[in-house]
């Protein structure tokens, strides 16, 4: 059962050359290496395009309109994590601003993953400080209720766990777990390394159809050309 | 009850020198300083990123694809205004693109805020025109029913009397009542003034926890710390 | 019925001469030409800012979850083609990415339009080649089940026939019928001829409300002004 | 500016005898009596079918996931009296069950309207307690954040002073100004009149073409008949 | 392009035989009998549970909040017609009531589908006229723009020939080519004979496993089992 | 990281009496009686009104469009079971209907709970089978991808892992633990005796704000009245 109310200090990071090399690969490939599971629904969005990041998270339970413990994760941030934020409720209130980024980009923060509303939109792109949302808000928060840090939580529909890797980009949000991270990293490295020769046919006019062998499962599958 | 078919020409605007002043403290900011009251919904976004106002509101209610009562407005603005758009049932037509916008900017408005859709909107972020709105659809209107100029409105969820102040940004749009604009607007500048004090100690490493000295009450709350 | 299983290889094209012109109209004058009508829901949108595009219509029929028909759909894009896109059932994974946009390009096709998801967006952008989409995000597709290529299909709520002309920008996407193409171009340029001379009225400060000459209309439906 | 803090005990409830004979005609017909206005957003619903009230509003503004001043509005409930919810902030959380429900009703309410989520709907169909409501769900409240009672309140997008009358049914939820009452309930009364006798035409086979006298209108705006 | 202002009084209704038929096989059998193709969105939803039609479509194009042509479809219905009802943009108003139904009734109709909103649902479902939409909502609709009865529209995602069968229930909406009628209704004919013999032996315990002979592919598609 | 194509044939299943007492409680306060914690989305509606159900999951883990799992998880079956079926994609596809429903009532399975679109939705209410889903939908899948039985899965927002209990009803769905079914069943039942006291003091009229003590704290959190 969830526990509320309590902080895990001591997690178990994923391995940290994995948790930085897959921030390269990006979202798509990385989903596509760990066999399209992990991705986070596709209504978190980046709030400035272009950044692509990966980090170890560390988790916060929120509640409804409450950001107390977003201050308590502040202080778990270590160099190289990106906090996961989940929220017992749907919720799109603005949790996170400038004076919390510059905090948490102070302990090490690489970005923010909130299943919820963010604001100060403008001064986090300034500041360089990336965030997915689920939605963009001015509307603040109280300091009322606490949640708990660094406990499993389902954020946008994904679970993760503290230590788990994050992968961030245009494209969306995925975790890798910290047990698979090498593994992932290794899978997406060859996944790229192929990819730069099917880039290369495909530019030349060659056709997936030849390339992949497509041909002749689409005529089994009943395919008909009628000119 | 709402008046349909009319048109007060003389309304009471905020004070000009507050209304003015709020654009720069922000819709977060200078919501905060209302003590959270008077956001529109979050699905209000802006057709571009950056700009950031405030003004008078003009109100106008529309009608489900109809937009007669944007001309009529039009006449109504003065410099310093923004104009209030709410409908009467949803609808993401695209009720305003760069003519009227054109003749908006001629009138001396800043911005439009619509309950409903735009569109022209590369040409109105050339033009520098910003708007707030539920939607952008290339779906224009027609011009058939009458509705009602500087009335009470609700739009996306908010009161807006007309003369009230609307401070718009990346992160939201917020109604300022006239009555309020000075005290808000000084409320929002101390605000401002405790945050870049706060914002240099964060970025020292200092905590949230110890700066607002919540470690008490957190523990009062239950909070265990686990190693 | 819907054909399941095929691939119309010869298509009739619209006008090649009015489908290249109408991109410069844009989606919201083509749509007011066409009387209104032939626009697509406002849920679908460009992943990136500023593309302004129009072409004639290759039509593919996917099912959720399977890009395999894009491959297929591939080789029947000629020069000057928009790839139209549409599912069985709503969906929002990622049926599109580099790959597929270097096979797209070396084929000549200018865009793509689909009610669906879309993935490397950022570097889509890097390659010029646009997309508007119901969706983005990182999750892939498999290759199990055959659609159809160059069926009429009906995408974000617009029926599109192959050869149709699309016009997309980021307004919106509008469907031209092959046959109405000459002559919404037409329409269009002559629409647009007549709003120059508008927009220099109003942006000498000359009302709708006279330009128009809706000042009796308005009075005859009734509109009261109140000083 | 929305006042957070107060509750109004003085109010001044519509005329009683109008409010209670609203609720025969129904949301539709007192909505077009009213000249369409005043309607709440069509997400409301009932959570059951066949419930038909009308009251007076007993307002209160609470906090997402907060009903704490639900204790409070019970307080100022009279005998006839309908109480209407707004949040400061999108919410679905379960605000109201069976024990509030026993409460309300023996202080003389005749139902909820609450733009946020209810729970215990089986047990409230069983005692007959109309709500009408945007979700409805399992999640509790907390009580920790004083809102207002009896100001006025944008509830599902339509603006409640208190003791308006509201009328709700299967159909959805209006707010007659209380200064309107009287005048909206004739004109309910006088439209349903008129109803009765349109109704036997249509039923004979009599067409709203003839009856109405649409035939020349719709040939003048171009209406074509074609074989 | 769609024809804007015209109403088609001959059209070509599908076989009534089998027109008549599909109902009893209601929308999930005749949708697969179809090979799956035809369905509207699942959004669209009966205003009460338990109605199963068919009929022949007579087609009706509306615009935002104006159902004028609602009353030139009443005319062109036959017994044994449904009337489909498409919206030039999305609009929840409530187009259709019990008056509007009296007169359908009267002319022969069997149900309406709209994409849009419906209201007097209570009183609809006493007559036992059923409706589904896409919403229901109190807010009446004007008379003021012309649309088209019985060209082909789009409604809720599907392309709706007139005289196309029209099969619904509370699972859905289907759509079959008049051509394609009673083809269609013989092969759902065989599809239920068939699902009568396997209902008995699922439900004497035998498994879809071992019924549908998925053990072998199963393990072929790699399927392990942990103990 | 999520395991795809695995079954687990030997789940720890939540002891039997406790599993099968929640039912009685109900989903609300079995919420409350975890802390608030454990609820799937509110969008998670029953097929029909007044089903109130518990039991021990199975749970699957399903494509996009594809029940094929579904099969197989029907063999894990025991009496007693309600299946948790997550999807890896957002699908409304109808995965469930009738003849599925035989056969897990044959297995002894109590209910189905899915994040996806269920069909057949009349006859299942007439075998009295109940499900809550996302969505209802005409349209059948495919049997092609596996995926896995009873590996945790995320579910409308809600981590399950197989054996855990599941309480549905009305008001939504909720998870408990198997290690804290006999605890949460105690904490319910305790809830439950203190609530029937207090219903009777709130039906003789007495105040929540009186029985809960509420006057104080609300002073002192500042609240006015206002006469």
């Amino acid at each position: 059962m969830t526990e509320l109310g309590v902080v895990y200090r001591n997690i178990q990071r994923a391995d940290r050359v994995a948790a930085d090399q897959l921030a390269q690969y990006g979202s798509a490939t990385v989903h596509e290496a760990m066999g399209r599971v992990g991705l986070m629904k596709p209504y978190m969005r980046p709030i400035y395009a272009g950044a692509q990041v990966s980090g170890t998270a560390v988790t916060v339970l929120l509640h409804p309109g409450d950001n107390w413990m977003m201050h308590v994760a502040a202080e778990q941030i270590r160099e190289g994590d990106i906090v996961v934020a989940a929220v017992t409720a749907d919720c799109t209130d603005g949790y996170f601003g400038d004076l919390l980024a510059t905090s948490f980009m102070a302990r090490g923060a690489r970005a923010l993953i909130i299943d919820a509303g963010c604001r100060d939109v403008k001064t986090l792109h300034e500041m360089g400080f990336p965030v997915w949302s689920k939605a963009i808000s001015s509307k603040g928060t109280i300091k009322a209720t606490i949640g708990s840090v660094n406990i499993p939580v389902v954020c946008a529909g994904a679970l993760v766990n503290p230590g788990d890797v994050i992968v961030a980009d245009d494209d969306g949000v995925v975790v890798v777990p910290a047990a698979a991270a090498r593994k992932t990293a290794d899978a997406a490295a060859a996944r790229e390394a192929l990819e730069a020769d099917k880039r290369a046919k495909l530019a030349a006019g060659v056709l997936g159809l030849d390339m992949y062998k497509m041909r002749e499962p689409l005529e089994k599958a009943g395919l008909r050309y009628i000119d």
